[in-house]
Parts: structure tokens; sequence; C-alpha cells
């Protein structure tokens, strides 16, 4: 790949009237080079079944071949026809709530033979018609996989063979592990198993999430499998992952393991769509880009991001520039856009495209525009950018589904938090002080590449996976714990010895007690933060060889600990045993990159500037420098002398820049400098 | 009609004990006049299948008769005995939340056959016993009816066969103009068809409400034409419509549409009910009034309103008084409480009637009196009050739904608001303006009878409705448009040419974007409210060759238009491109309303003084001064000379007044003068 | 009894590993004398129909017997196993949202056949194991029982058998008494009964909900029956009443009647959870035990209590003593903590015991030892505590139902309140003026014994309850009614004549309007209390024979009273129709407790300090001064000369306390003096 792929989601099944040469022709205008099609309309190329019309998806691939637009073929299984629920209505899932009604897309069991079956025949006779053309670069696999919550007796009825399997037939061990014996729910015979819907033992409806998020890996794979027999070896097989949904994408998805799907693909993708206008942040960017590059350790495509959006998403003069190029910096060579116009019907009607319902050139439209023609111009310094990150997040869908079942903190009443808002409030901090991450997971095998892990709330997870991070601190590694970590087993059975376990002797502390702090501040004397306070969950640490960076200040806990570093081999831990202040945080996340040796000291900017960087196929350094602000910012150039690509007529010609130069960034403004590696 | 039928909801069935006489005896020292029977009692009157026993009814209508109390007869259809669901389970509504349960009132499937077979024998059995008594003045078919969201596969399956009737059978265009290729929810055979409960597609699924409101208009006009069967020429046939119900009587109602259903009655009749004490605006009075009014262009009927209502609308004194001359001045010839007394168990325990659950004279009841006397004395100069009103609201159910499934502004989060919220938002600043106005519908032919159309989020809209408010403008109308009007066409398909569509040349403008206000505010030489504050929704208007009146205070916003007038033919359109502040609205208006003629100069009271006008029986203007206030107020007399109606032993002995006088209005104070017409 | 029994309960079947001993050994060194097992881990014991393994129960019988520790068997008949589900799946009980899914306990169909055979099995078996052992001092019936809304077919066939007894066959009489007339609910045939979880009609959906208590209260009688079989004359039959749920025990219980239940117990027993940290006061220990004790006029156990609870309940130093010591001044012989050890899996992972996951010694532990390890010392003269209050609550199950289906005051957009509400607002400021009482309900006898009663919105009262509470002022006695009461017969019928009924003459007022407040105050020259705010809801009282002691603040009330005393015969009658701040309300209670004659002027504590007090075995007045506050707090010893019971070595050794002496309280401490009775 030597250029950026800048592309739009397009269907013209959508269009109220023929519309295919003028929005060519716009694209071209506009300097859009990709378009992705047929992912949602299974019962226009399939109106009944065994009768095919690829007409439109033909008519498509030829002009866009003739316009020297590049094509992603997505097969089009996340939405079913109404014949085939017509025909097979328990092809529908059925969930907690019971039985889906027709209508939403990705209400399937993903399961389900039929389903299988028909959807195997329709995603062959796309291939058939498309795979072998030229324009056609790759393929997308189904989108936006889930398990959708599919729980009907076929799927309980594979999952307890799935746990004979994973208990060697021994419901002895299965009952002891997952504490069965608790309000009655033992279960004595195999053929005793109840409805699991109903479970409200938090290891086995964890357990069965687990397997639900497993279906959903392995339907991916089949389908994988099945459009790989077509493609051509240059041709990619990838999937659009998205995130946690708070209306827009949040962090790690609890409905599929993206680390576990994505074994099945040649490349990551990935969905991001973020808060905009005066909450623009870029954090989102940041954190989507990171999780889809760490999957296959690679460049990665972002198969759909914001345009206009929702009515409250509409871009800033300057903002979906900066977006753009936000994910170029972030290892991304496709920026995507969902989607080309805006529909006139149905459900998203008001997820506004590049164009309006009007079709007419408008201000985002225009903003596209000059993006793509400037990515003609400078994208192939831009594109397979590589990074060599010294952080890493260590992430779990186990810890995930634990906290869903066993809510962090607060009270009944409210205040409760899970998984993703532990994970944001520690990565948001990060991203604000400028370190780019890398994700791992607990099967992952870098983690010794990293000179510092960042683990937070890894609520529940193995002997082993807690062995591998003691040792990792011993052998010299940094790490930064907080909160509910190493409290109960892969299975979330909590450990009956020690909080945190297995990890207490590498951070030096244990506990016993935790509550909900009402007026209780941190005291400390090496952190300045002004915000003292304490949010949600507090623990009463108990330091052992660990030093004590912090404690409470109220009457009763003031004995505790609440932030502690403890050396432990060659390396050292930092636990943060409370939800601090965000400013807070960051100072003592500033501490510990310091101690972990990956802080620039020169390095000033901090958000709303964003400085992100790596290098490019010609082996230089980029440089970008990123202004997530109205206010207009300056930043020093702090690389080699290089030029910087946007402000030239080519993309020799930029201007040219220097060490400890300042840069002027407009508002939402961006500069992208190339010079030599350091 | 020769006076003012004032009376009260009887229920003999529901008494204690025997209280016929004593409640006659204390209607005629109230001066009540009307009591409405029946309406909700059909297990008393069947108690077993074809066994009919009608004594209370019969009881009830001897004694009213004797007493001179008018009687109109409800049929008692809305609420079905246990038998008949006990016998036919399936004949109670089928809904998205799945089959009702027995119990609540308006459950029912009013297709069902076994529903209509019964209900048309009772309604004949009650027909005669009761249509050829003297003191019955006529009937009021079924009760608030709506269509329950009935959606069992019966009415689906008449659904399936209405659109193909709609489509010519032509199940393309369907998927065409509904857009039905989006998520692959494509029908292509109608046995293919699924369940309507599930869509998500907007076009579909407002046609399906469209559907199911026919469903209850040709409910009601089979009804009507049962009792038409048995109705003297001297008898009238009504129905009790409500409102959009928020706790009170709100706006628009979605679930039968008025215009169309007040087809088969030769009297409209409706429900009202409003917030009180402190709240007590009129406002709703209005609103209602002026609905049934514009049903039949006639005087109407006050079915039920409250007398003591909830606990938190127990009236002010005065305010009862001051409520019942309202719905006078708006037209209404009749003014019947709900109810008389209030009931010892069951539901509406605690939405209290005239009398509490004691029986004995109380506030309400002695305030009533007072009324009921007042208007034996002066009723004849108060009935058939005629009204040639200058403004009007377009109104429309296809743009109620519409907004349903797409609201106006806000984010998922919150802030949304409904068709119902655009249009009182509107209203009620006219009205606080003394403004007058009648309602249309778009079926209405009397458009050009009216200088101003005021023209709230008419969402959705057909090509030739646009076309004839273009026509209206361009041969010398004025209207008032506000945000999100003909966006739509009458099967919300979002129109791909231009918005606002049709209107765009009478409007002059145009826009490709629109978003949620955060710090915006107006920016306008011409308009003086200190809260310019901009809420909830704000398109970016671009004017063609409309004047700007305002735009917007905000860095990135401030290019675009906010409130627009445009000159086109002999006309003048004014638009509003955004949710103001009350007072910049009522700003607008007023600006607006000169611009159209109707602005009297002279005027000067403003809500809560409230002014309406009418010719009644005798040729005179009466006139209304209400005191919506807790305070006194003055009120300049700005008619003739003549003479105030309530001062006087005898509606000619009035206190005289001139043109000019200052009248003093007591707190919740109510004055009616008389003169000859200007 | 001659000890105090200080216990938790035990589940030697949850524990991760073997803990038996080292658990005894902790125990004994914590003074802990008493363990509860077996009440929920049926599936344990009988893991297949008709196979049973009680050696969890047999290996923890034998250890306790040996460490000399009282064991409580508790039926474990609440939670179901799998098998019995998998072959009886209408076991589960049918509410109004449909069958229960398997999973949680408390969701069976309590009068289901095959529930009731196997429960008796499992009851009968366990009993043989058990019920012989010299350590098993008495049995827990069930655990927390309530009708779980048990509602499917074979409930409703025998609630309307019920009702053809309770009406003696006669429908019409039915008809009329719940005012079926009303919406056409009439019921004309015993074979048309409707569903009656879809009723609107308050009388029957509440006798149903009567009904369904009766389930319940009939299940705990059958099961004691059979129990008491195997009893020994020194074992007890228990069970543990839980109250009103609200994330803590709040009020009075819904799902069962405690009164009518505890018929078949030989000793009354209850769980009580109150909030801690800031927010301990004690309240809600006091209530239920007062609701406890006055069960069978007796001592009572605390079956269960929260150790560490929740997160937000982890107890302050101090706090956990104070919790236990108020228990035994209420009049509690045991004090059992839920539980011993934190569950490692499952649901209820984070209510935690005694002893956290890590089974160490913890703070709450320590704070448990110190305790245990005082009742060794003293609890001899602690137990047995006699009480002779001189005020009393009356309750009513049948006030709180209707008052759900009719809750009072507010609007329907929220600030409604119901029967609970106004029973801890009047029970709560009573408590904080250190007056105790014993609760009375409406088929108690002891009425007279009492020189206050206190009845908090009784709305639904039988005449003969009022005739009975009117001869009771008429003789002497002193009432404190509050608002919203007898206004309805037990039937939910509202009274016809007048409100208040039946104490209308003894009250010496009535009522016909009531409305909700919106800023109103009370006007009133005899309380002095600054908040004079009137909330949620006020009636408008005219005094008839009574004495206004406060009016309205209001432009449009001022005329109608809002608190007035009557007396009344040799009686005094004190009503309050409104709520009132609380510190008004205390004012007036006050006020009411002086005329009543039960005031002592010399006690000048109030919250947060509290004072209990009762007679010993040893016939001596000992007297709890309790410290609900982070404050130290200084008391005055009221009684004889005695002797403080804490701090001495033994229980003779105390420290000296005179009549007059100022005791200085720790924060949240406690002190307790014996002396002669006065």
């Amino acid at each position: 790949m030597n250029q950026i792929l800048y592309g739009v989601a397009y269907y013209d099944e959508y269009m109220p009237y023929d519309r295919l040469h003028k929005d060519i022709e716009m694209m071209k205008k506009a300097g859009i080079n990709l378009v992705r099609i047929a992912e949602s309309t299974w019962s226009t190329y399939e109106p009944q079944e065994g009768v095919f019309d690829f007409s439109h998806v033909e008519r498509v691939l030829g002009a866009m071949e003739e316009a020297g637009i590049c094509v992603v073929i997505g097969t089009p299984t996340y939405a079913i026809p109404a014949w085939l629920e017509k025909a097979y209505p328990d092809i529908l899932a059925e969930t907690k709530k019971g039985r889906e009604i027709y209508g939403r897309r990705q209400i399937m069991d993903i399961t389900h033979p039929a389903y299988r079956y028909y959807g195997e025949r329709i995603i062959r006779k796309l291939m058939e018609v498309s795979a072998h053309r030229k324009c056609v670069i790759g393929f997308q696999v189904d989108n936006e996989t889930k398990h959708y919550n599919t729980a009907g007796k076929n799927v309980q009825q594979q999952f307890v063979k799935y746990l004979r399997e994973k208990f060697d037939d021994n419901l002895e061990a299965l009952n002891k592990e997952f504490g069965l014996d608790y309000w009655s729910n033992r279960i004595n015979g195999w053929e005793d198993f109840p409805d699991v819907r109903g479970t409200i033992n938090g290891s086995l409806g964890a357990e069965f999430e687990r397997f639900q998020r497993k279906l959903a890996a392995d339907y991916l794979a089949w389908q994988a499998e099945i459009v790989r027999e077509y493609a051509r070896p240059d041709q990619f097989i990838t999937h659009n992952f998205d995130l946690d949904w708070r209306m827009y994408s949040f962090g790690v998805q609890p409905g599929i393991d993206h680390y576990q799907a994505a074994r099945a693909l040649t490349i990551a993708g990935i969905d991001i769509y973020h808060p905009s206008q005066d909450n623009l942040t870029g954090a989102e960017i940041a954190f989507g880009g990171d999780d889809a590059r760490s999957l296959k350790r690679d460049n990665y495509f972002v198969l759909e991001t914001e345009a206009q959006g929702f009515a409250h998403w509409l871009p800033y003069n300057g903002q979906l520039r900066l977006q753009a190029y936000s994910h170029l910096a972030s290892g991304a060579n496709m920026v995507e856009y969902w989607h080309w116009h805006s529909i006139h019907n149905s459900f998203e009607t008001y997820w506004k495209g590049l164009l309006s319902h009007d079709f007419k050139e408008n201000d985002t439209y225009r903003a596209a525009s000059v993006i793509g023609n400037e990515l003609i111009k400078i994208g192939s310094h831009l594109v397979n950018l590589k990074k060599k990150n010294k952080a890493a997040f260590l992430l779990s869908n186990e810890a995930l589904t634990a906290l869903e079942w066993f809510p962090i903190g607060g009270t009944p009443q409210g205040g409760r938090i899970g998984y993703n808002d532990a994970v944001r409030f520690v990565y948001d901090e990060l991203y604000k002080l400028n370190v780019e991450c890398d994700f791992l997971w607990p099967e992952s095998e870098e983690l010794e590449e990293y000179d510092l892990l960042i683990i937070p709330a890894l609520y529940a997870a193995s002997e082993e996976l807690l062995a591998r991070i003691d040792a990792y601190v011993a052998n010299g590694g940094h790490v930064f714990v907080t909160f509910k970590s190493a409290f109960a087993n892969e299975n979330v059975k909590v450990y009956a010895d020690c909080q945190p376990h297995g990890i207490d002797k590498c951070l030096g502390i244990s506990y016993s007690h935790f509550t909900v702090p009402v007026d209780v501040k941190l005291s400390s004397d090496r952190y300045n933060c002004p915000d003292k306070g304490v949010r949600t969950f507090m623990e009463l640490v108990n330091p052992d060889t660990a030093q004590v960076l912090a404690s409470y200040d109220h009457p009763n806990w003031k004995r505790y600990a609440a932030v502690t570093r403890n050396r432990y081999g060659k390396g050292c831990a930092t636990y943060i045993g409370c939800w601090t202040s965000d400013g807070m945080l960051s100072e003592i996340l500033a501490d510990t990159l310091k101690e972990a040796g990956i802080w620039d000291e020169n390095r000033k900017e901090r958000f709303p500037v964003i400085i992100k960087k790596g290098v490019n196929d010609f082996g230089k350094e980029v440089t970008y420098y990123l202004n997530y602000s109205f206010d207009r910012q300056n930043v020093t150039h702090g690389g080699k002398d290089g030029v910087e690509l946007l402000s030239g007529e080519a993309v020799n010609s930029g201007k040219a820049v220097k060490n400890g130069d300042v840069l002027s960034l407009e508002p939402w403004g961006v500069l992208i400098t190339e010079q030599e590696g350091c």
C-alpha cells in the first residue's frame, strides 16, 4: 500500500434517483479514492430465496473501476432479508428479553444453521461477481459483529457441551469453581442445567458471555475462510470492529473479543465515532487507533468514522481535517466516512454523511475535499507509519464482564462504574500527557517489549497472568496498577488468600477493606494538584514493603494508604487504590513515567496540543502537531531539522522547520513535519 | 340551541347508596341542566351475554326528564365486560408490548368481529330504551377513542391489503418510497411482510400509525351510523375527543386524526384538562377550544373538564368560574364536568368531581352554583358565539408521527422534543398576545380565508400541500413557518433536492446543515428581548432572496441566518430556523402580525389578561375579559358602548360600559361585555 | 435463656477450602457462641431427587457441639434445586411480569404441590439428622418469606374461592363493595373472573395482595407444623422476617403480614440492615426491634444484621459495637451477623461478612471480638430485657397496600409517597425524642395498655377499628393521628359520609378538600420551629369541636386548619393534616407527649444521644446510653445510683454511677448502667 485510502461507504441501493456518475464526479473532485459497498443489503441482492440480483454491485464496480476508485466489498450478512425470517422465525436470536422481532440489523442467531447456510450462499455469490474485479482491493467480513446476546436453547446446549469440555466432564469441579452451592444453584446432573439467562451467579454468567464472545469470533473466522477461497493474494480481509458504545465509541467492546477475533483477518479495521464541536478531544481517535493498531501490531483501517454524523456532531471549521490527520497519526492507512450521502428514509436519517439529503456541495464536503487533495499530494509520506511505543495498556474482556456483574464502587442508588470507565480514566490522562501507547491482552506475548505496563482494574485475571506480571516487574519492568485489580481469577472466583492476589509481593501491599468515599481527600506531600478529592471507590490499603505516596484525609480512614510504590527485584510497581481527580491522576502518572524512564523532560506540550510520531516508508520520522482547541496554539518543533508537509505545493516543497522552531497551530489546526529520526 | 349546557357526567351505577333525587336537587340548586350518562358501564347493562338490564339508565332518564335536566347518552363501548373477554380472549389488543391483559379501559382490538358484533348489539339495545326520550338531546359515540396500538395479526393483514391498494399492488414502489433497501428491510413478496411492530423504518412505521388512526376513525363512523338510525333530527351525535396527554391536555392527538374522525359527527366535542392553581393560564382551554371549534367550523361541546380533578388541580377561589367562561369565550356551547361525584373505589378515586366523596356541599360545588345560576340569567347571550379569525395554525398528524420517529434536536442523551412541543411553543405565545386563531389541517380547503398561516414544524408534507402554501403566499397570504418544516414528504421520505422543499422559493432560503446549539445566541438589531438564547435545535440557514432578521452569535455559526423574511409575489413569508426564547418568539410573532395587518395597535393587553370575542345570536359583539392571575388587573374596554353582562340582576340590567372605560378585573376574575359589533 | 446469643450465619458449603476448625477457633476467640446453618442450600443436601447428603450439616454440628457453639437450623426451602425446576417448570411463580426464570432465590410458587411435597421431605430429612443434636437450640423456618407475587392460574383459582367465602357467594355484594361497575369491570358470574393481574381496581387489587400475604403466612405455619413434630420443648421455632426494603430495612413489609405470620412461631426473629458510617442513626435498629419485640410481646432475635455489608456500610471505629448494644437495648436476645465470611462467587460477593474474602483478622472482626468478649462478661445482665412502654404505633398492612394503589400527595410527575414514608416520618421523630414505643396492629387487643396511640396514615380501616379508637379516646386515651387516616374501609372503599370517618367526632374535625402544597407554610403561634414549610400533601381541615393549633399561610388556603387538638370524653386527640418539616413535627409530637403525660421534663437528651431502658432478669433497671455521632457527648445519668457495666473487669466491678452524674460518651460510644428500678 503506497497511498492513504480516503473513502466513503457508498450505497447505490439507497439512492432516491440515479446518482452514480454525478457522485463519482464529486468524489474525484474531493480526492476520494475508495468506496466500501454491499455490507448491509442482502435483501436487494437476493430478493427471494435463490434468486440473485447483483446489478447494483456490478454497475458500481464498473463505474468505480473506470474512475480509478478502489472498492472494498462488505459481505451483506449483518442484516437478514424478510423472506428468510418468514421461513425460519427462530433464526432471530432469543435473548434474555425473549425472541427478537424482525426489523433491526444484528438480531439473528449467528449460530443458526439456516443463517449459516443462506449466509454462506450469499457470500459465495457476491464473491463470484466481485472478487476478481481489479478495483476490488479487499473484503470486509460482516460488520460490527457481536454475539447479539444469542441465548436460545441451541446456544445453551452448545454452552453445556463447552462446559463439559472445559471442566473435563467434572460437574463437581464446575460447582466448586463457580460457587454454585450458593442459593441452591448447585447443578448435580448435566441434564439439570437450568436456563442460564436467569442465573445470578456471576461466574456462570461471565462464562456464558465468554462463550458468546467465542461464538462471535468463530463466526467471523468462518466468514473469513469462505472469503479467503476467492481472494487474490493482493486482496486483504478485514473487519469493521466497533468499541463499547455510549452514543460514541468509548472503550473495550463487550460483545466480541477483538484480539481473539482479529486472528482470522489480514488487516485490522475499526469504526470510531466521537464527540465533536466543543467536545472534540481526539481521545477516542487515539484509543480506537491504539486498539486497532495493536490487534495485528501493524497499520489498520478506519472503516467508518463520522462526516457530519449526528446533528450535535456537525464539525466546526477545521475539525474534519484535524480528525483525519489524527487517525493517520495513530497509524491508520485508511479514513473512510460513514457515509457518502445522508439517507432519506428509515432509521439513520439523521446520521448524516458527507453530503446532506440535498446532495449539494456543503461545508463538510468542502472540508473533505481539502483533505482528499492534500492526501493526493503527501499521502505517500504518511502511509504505513510505524511506531515503537514504550508504554502499553493491559486490557481484558474477562475483567470487563466481571465488572459488569460486580460494578466498581458507588452504591446501589448510583455512582457505580464499570471497567471501561476505569480504562478511560487512565487512558485519557496518559493521552493528554502526549505519551503514545500500545494495547496488550492477557494472551499477548510481548509484555517484555515495554518499559511500562498500565493495568487498569484488572479485576479478573488468571494465576498465570498475575505471575507473568510479577515476573515482568522482578525482571526490571514498571507497572502502574489501579484499584480493583487481581481480585478474582479468570472464572470470577474471588481469590481466597489475599487482595491483590499474586501481585501483592510485587506491589508490596494488601487490603481487606474498601469503601465508598464520602468527603475523603488524598493526603500527600508529593502531589500538588489542588483537587485532592476521592470519588466512587477507595481501598483501605495496608503497605507492606511499599512506600506510601498518598494516604486518606478522613477521620476514620487516615491510617490507610491510597497510593503506593514498591521497588521489586529490578523493577518498580505503582498502585493507586482509589478513584482520584483527573488532575491528581495526571500527576501520579507523570511521576510514574519519570520513574519508568519514558518521560521526555523537554516535552512541555500537553492537551489540547497533541503530538504523535512514527517512521514512514522513507525511513523518516513524521511528527503530527494537532491542536484540539478553538485557540491558536504555539508548539516547539522537537526533532531534527525537516520540512512541514502540508505547507508546500508539492510534498517536497513544504516549509523548512528546525529543531526549536516555534510552530503556530490554527484553531483545530494541524501541522506535519518530516525529518530524519532521532 | 338557545342556552348554555352546563353539566356533569353522572354515574348512578357507581353510587354507594341511592342518591338520585338528592343529587338532582343539588344539581338544580347549582343550575346544572345537563348530565351525560352510560358511557362506560357495559358490564352493568349486559351482565351476561344477551341479558340486558337498563334499569339504571331508565331510572335516571325518568328522574332527569321530570327535573328538566337534559341527558346525553354515551355508548358504553370503550370498556368491555369480563364475560366478553373471557369468551374471546383475543378481543384484547395485541400491541408492541404483547397482548393486553383485562382490567383497564381502551385496551380492546376495535376491529375484532366479536367486539363489533357485541358492541353493535349493546348500542342498539341502549338506543332502544333511550333514544326516544324527550330529555335525551343527543349522543356521544364511544369515549376518547384512539387506536389503542392494536397491531395483532388480523390488523397487520388488513394493513398489508391497505398497502397493496395504496401502492397499486406495486411492491417495488413501496420499497422505493419507504427506502426499504436500507438494512436489508426490502420486502420482495407480499407474503414476506414481516411483523410491522419490529420495524425500524420510519416511513413504514408512520404509515402503520396512519393506518391505525384510520381504523379509529372508521370505527367511530361505524358507531355513528348505528346511532343515526335511532336519532331524531333534533338530537346531535358527538364524540369526546381528547388531546395528546402529558398528564394534562397538551396538543395534537396522535392516536386518532380529529379532523378525519369528526366527519361522522354532527357536533364536535372535546375534553380539556389543564394545570390549575398557580399554573392556570387558559392556554389549554384556548387550544382545545380552537381544535374543537375548527373541526366542524362551528360551536362545540366541552364534554369533560375538571371540577376538582387531581389534588394539585383543586381550583383557587374564582378559577372554576374563570375556566367556564373561558370555554364559552372560545365558542363552547357546553361545559360539562367530569364528574358529579368522586368515586369511592377502583382507579380514578383521586380524580375528584364537583362533590367530594362525602357528597356534601363544598367550595367547588358552591363555585359551580354561582356559574350555573349566572348562566341561567345570561346564557342566551353567550350561546352560539361566532368568530371570524384572521390567523390560522396548520396542524398535521403526519408531521406529529414523523417527529416521533425523528425527534427535533437535542441529543440522544436528552433535550429532544416532538411536534407538539413546537406547536405549543408557537401557539402559547400567540395566545398570550391575545390573537385568536383557527386550526387547519392538510385536507382543509379554507386556507385562503385567512390573512396569516402559522406553520409549526410541518416536517412531513406532500408536494401538493407545499405547492398550496407557496401559491397562498404568492397570492398575497402571509405565512409564519418554523424550523423542521417541509423536510420530508407525507410518507416521511426526506426530499432529495432541497430543504425546505417546495416552499424554499416562497421563504427565500435553503439549508444543508443543522445542529444543536451550545452557547449560541441570536444576533439581531431588530428584536429587543433580553433572552437571546437558542435552545435544542438550530438550522444553518442560507438566505437566498430573504431578508435576514436575525443571525447566530457564535464563532462557528455566525455566517448563517436564524430568522428571515421574504416578500414573495403579493405575500410575505417569515421563517424561524431555531428554537428561541419565548420572549424572542413573541417579538418575532408580533412583528409578523403587524406585517400581516392583523395587529391592533390599540390592543395593549397581553397575558395574564386574555381577551376573546365573538358575535352572539342577537348579532351583538360579546367580549370576554379574563384575568389569569392572582393580581387585580385593569383593562380598557375596546369596543362600542355596551353593557357588562355579569353585573346585573338580569341580563339587561348589567352595568353600562363605554369605549375606553377602564374595567377592573378581580383576581382570577372575568367580565363580559355585549355591544354592537365594530 | 440466660446469655446473649452472639452469632453468625455460617456456610460450610460455600468454603473455597476446608476452614471449619480454623473458623471455629476464630469464632471462639471472638466470643461467638452461635451459628445459623443450612437455610439456603437445598441443592447441596438433595443433589438429586431423593438422594440426600447432609455431610456438611453433620460435620458442622459435630464441630460446633464440640466447641460449645449453639446452632440454629434453618430449613433450606427458600431457594430450590435446579433438578426440581427442571422437572416441574411451573413450580416457578407466575407474576405480573410472567413466569419467573430459574436463578434467583424466592421465585417459586409457595402453593405449588410439587414444591410442598419436596419441601416437606427435605425439611423432614434435615430434622431427622439435626433436631436431636444437643447443640441445636432452635429452628428457623424458611427465610425472609414473602408471597413473591405468585399469581398463576392455580393461585387465582384459590383467590376466587376465597372471595366466594368472604362474600358468602354473593357476587352482587362483591361488585358493590369493590365498586366494580366502574369502567365495566363488574363481574356477573364467578366463571367470568378475569386475570386479576390486570386489574385497575384498587379494592380488588388490594384484596388479592391480602390473599397473597395470607398464602405466605399459611405457608410459614405449614412449615412450623412440620418442624414442631421434631422439636424438643427447649428448642424454639423462629423466622427471619424482613422489613420493606429500600436498599436497607425501611418499614412495614408489604409481602407478608408479620403479625399474622408470627402466630406460628415461638420466638420472633428479624433481620435489620441499615445505613452506616455518617448515616448511622440507629432508627432502623429501633424500628425493626420494636416490630419484632411487639409481635410476640417478648424478647426477639436479630437473625441477620450487617457486619461489613455493602462497601458503603463498612463500619467506622465503634459503630459495630454501638449497633450490637442498640439491638440489645431494644430487647434483642440475639445478634447474628450475616455472615461469617465474604463469599467468593455468585451474587452477594460484595455483601461482606465479618471476615473479608481473605479470611484474615480485620478491623471488623476485631470489633466483633471486643463485643463478644464483653457479652461473655456481662451478657447475663442484658438478656431478657423487659419493657413497659407508654406509647404505641398502630400499623396496618391494609393501609400500606391501599396507599400503594393511591399514593399520598405529590403529582403524577413526582413527589408521591407511600405508607412507610409516613410511618417513618413520625417514627423517626419520636425516636429522636427518646420515647420508646411498641407496635400494635388492627387485630391487637392491647390498645388500652397505652397512654398514647400514634396513628400514621391509617388510610384503610374498618368501622370496627375506628370505633375502637373513638372509644379509646373517649375513655381517656390520647391519639396522635396524621393525614390520610380513616379515609377508606378495610376493602379500600372510600367512606361516603365524611373524612376522617368514624373518628371525626373524636378528632373534632372534617375535610372535603386536600391539595398539594406549593409555597405553603404553617401559621401558628404555638410552635417555634423555623422551618414552617408544608410538603407533599395537605388537607384543608374544617375544625368542628377541635382547637386549631396551626393553620396554613397561603393566600387561598388560609381559612383552613392544618393541626388540631380535640378534647373528647376523658381523652384527647391531636391531628396533623399535612406533611410538615421534621423539626415542626418534633415540636408537635413533644407537645402531644406532654398532653398525654408521658413526657419527662428532666429528660434533656435527644438524638444523637439515644437512651433506652428495660428491666433485666435480676429485676434491675438497665439503661443504655448510645452516642450516634462522631462527637464526644455528655449525658446525665437519670436513674437511681448504680453501676456502669462495661467499665469493669467483671460484671460486678463496673464503675459506680450516681443520679445526676455526667457520663461522657466516646464517638459512636455506649455506656450501660444497671440500677434499681424507679
